[in-house]
């Protein structure tokens, strides 16, 4: 009789600001080492799509997220992020709980992009924005409104745009220029297209670069991401499937330019060194996110009315 | 809403014969390259045990088991073997079923010490026996005895052995020596001594490996397979967590001496070449192999009353 959360459970179990703390402590113990994860595997479904299965160990659990990336599949109404969340005890090997994977993924990539902002950006940062407004968008969106910050919103689909802040309450910036000069920028679009050229960001601006999490994908041009101060979530997936793979066969950036956000939080690194810096983070999404959310979730499984899969 | 297949729907879905003919199919498609199978991911959780994440691709689908290998576990009344196969269609990312890992296990490790016997022992083979009547073990005697042949059963706890012999209409074998002489055998131990030293095997004999699949685990010393004509179910695995590690750190055998099983069963390689040869194969067990025992269940599905998991 294992538990099972639908989205509507994860999300009645978890806030945003939950998520936050949750993967916060996500990164710390996988800085200190307390928690590891095994490499993320692929399975190629292209052109469709992949699907991916991201294990990881930590807090006396074994944790796997059978996950997919099918970018087309909005156009026909289904998801872009689905799969299957598995918990299990690593004493005894049961299995704890099954969680559905998209909400559990947005929950932790909209709590990494504005942790890794409020972290990395300026203290006096006034604006903040997110380009995409897709599902992990919009939990970025709803991240920041969630931690008091007003957000603007952008969306090469206005209609989507539009219809996700009045959701949320957040507003829709003008013009994408006037969303990409946002003190506090998150871009979360699927990769296909570079949002930031040479020279586009400006000092003391930080972006959170969300959508590059497979091979081909890139939301920034090597040589602005060479301009910036660049932190990630996990340089091994980083400098494999995210925004750095290109910087780094370029020879543009190497292992010593780039910080874990991880170490900063943990203390065992500097972060943002002064307000002219421009700060950029590239998040590939990692499973001790997703496992964070996960537990943070059965904390409060008892007060939930919870369906069961029965083996 | 997700069918999802305890043991007792897997077991009623899919007979052992039935088992033997997709785990055929599995090693044909994976030797011809139509289906493909990135490696298995171990999760550590040591000295208690371990979880694997197995991923395949195959017959339109993309599929994921979390199974764990946790050998002390039934002294405390649990399952070495536990977790859940994922089912998911390649094309537009949908989940499609849950099954019992353990039991999807059982019945493809017993299809597959079946099948690398029936292939690669002598035609003549008289005897068959099984050393192991762990759950595998019963699964391999079950599958023998399914394909019409008598099998005797040998188990350092001999109750167990009788427990099982009893439930399946298996003999006992009057002792290990018995066993181990057996023209078709099948070893399905927890891999943590050795059972086939130096010199015990004879001419014309086949064994089935089926216990040494992790780190440390062996069942034949380096010296007594170096004796054999030794097949594989997948050159990658056996040799980073199979039998076959030890020999070939040892430089006793090489990539060259050893033959995939499928590529025997699909006509590309010989098998047995002469009544003499005493063969081996080294199982390490198989995401294809899984993909195939799950698509064999859900043929099925239609006829079973099965619960669903609701996301």
């Amino acid at each position: 009789m294992i538990p099972v959360l639908s989205a509507r459970h994860v999300e009645a179990a978890v806030s945003p600001e939950r998520a936050v703390e949750a993967a916060r402590d996500a990164f710390v113990a996988y800085a200190r080492e307390e928690w590891s994860m095994p490499p993320k595997v692929y399975v190629p479904a292209y052109p469709a799509g992949d699907f991916r299965a991201m294990p990881a160990l930590g807090a006396g659990h074994a944790f796997l997220k059978w996950v997919t990336s099918f970018p087309g599949n909005p156009a026909r109404g289904l998801p872009t992020v689905s799969g299957l969340v598995l918990l299990s005890d690593a004493s005894d090997a049961s299995l704890r709980a099954a969680l559905d994977a998209g909400a559990v993924t947005a929950l932790r990539t909209g709590a990494a992009a504005v942790l890794a902002a409020e972290t990395l950006g300026r203290q006096d940062a006034e604006t903040a924005a997110v380009i995409g407004a897709g599902v992990n968008g919009r939990a970025a969106a709803k991240t920041f409104l969630a931690r008091g910050r007003s957000v603007m919103l952008w969306d090469v689909d206005e209609q989507r745009a539009r219809a996700v802040g009045d959701d949320l309450g957040a507003d829709l910036a003008s013009s994408r220029e006037e969303a990409l000069a946002a003190d506090l920028l998150v871009t979360v679009t699927p990769g296909h297209e570079i949002l930031l050229p040479k020279g586009s960001l400006q000092p003391g601006q930080h972006v959170s670069l969300m959508g590059a999490d497979g091979p081909g994908k890139a939301e920034i041009a090597v040589a602005e991401l060479a301009r910036t101060r660049v932190f990630c979530d996990d340089w091994e997936q980083a400098s494999h499937n995210g925004e750095l793979v290109h910087a780094v066969e370029a020879g543009a950036i190497a292992r010593a330019d780039v910080t874990e956000l991880g170490t900063v939080l943990a203390g065992l690194a500097p972060g943002r060194e002064s307000p002219g810096e421009i700060t950029s983070f590239d998040s590939t999404g990692l499973a001790i996110q997703d496992l964070a959310i996960a537990l943070a979730a059965m904390e409060r499984a008892g007060e939930l009315d919870l369906p069961t899969l029965d083996l």
